[in-house]
């Protein structure tokens, strides 16, 4: 599975309702995103607005494409739309910025053969 | 175990040193820290200089506590000090800014009871 960490950035006049629209997510969204491999994910928010996403999957674009195919995502992205800033297509499923992992601890021990 | 994300800013001037400078940690940085109870440990770099990072912890505060009490992490912070911006105590270990979980897959499907 790969690391894959984005981000985005949500409106600083919109973080509390973000943040109540996140609490519950509808449950069919949260069965579409399992069963298109997302996993172990989860989204943090700075006060400034900054959005990071973290998730593992076996692939990105195949997780991405997989909710995009689903109807349950088109409902929930287009009701997100309005939270973020800065997004040309006004699509923050496939908008989201990926970052570059620089470091990981498990990895670099295992390089060593640490035990 | 908690997951924990937080996010410094790295000087752009100085971003393709960073890289390198994390592409092979000191074995003896790596093995503190894995001792220290940090545990899938990563850090994701944007372009603009943006550092996120990413564990999963028993307690933050306690994981900090133990590295500082280190001789290798007062030798690894001092020469990473002078990478970062805004920091005012000069102290990356210490003075990275935490983000709130809004949001967690696993957590949420759990609470449907989703079988």
């Amino acid at each position: 599975m790969k690391r894959v960490c984005f981000t985005l950035q949500v409106r600083p006049d919109r973080l509390d309702e973000y943040r109540r629209r996140h609490a519950a997510v509808w449950p069919d969204m949260l069965r579409a995103l399992r069963d298109a491999g997302w996993h172990d994910y989860s989204l943090f928010l700075r006060d400034d607005g900054l959005l990071v996403g973290y998730l593992l999957t076996e692939d990105l674009a195949a997780a991405q494409a997989a909710m995009d195919a689903t109807d349950v995502n088109s409902r929930w992205q287009a009701q997100m739309a309005e939270f973020f800033e800065g997004l040309d297509d006004g699509r923050p499923d496939l908008g989201f910025q990926v970052l570059d992992e620089v470091f990981n601890l498990d990895d670099q021990l295992e390089a060593i053969d640490d035990s």
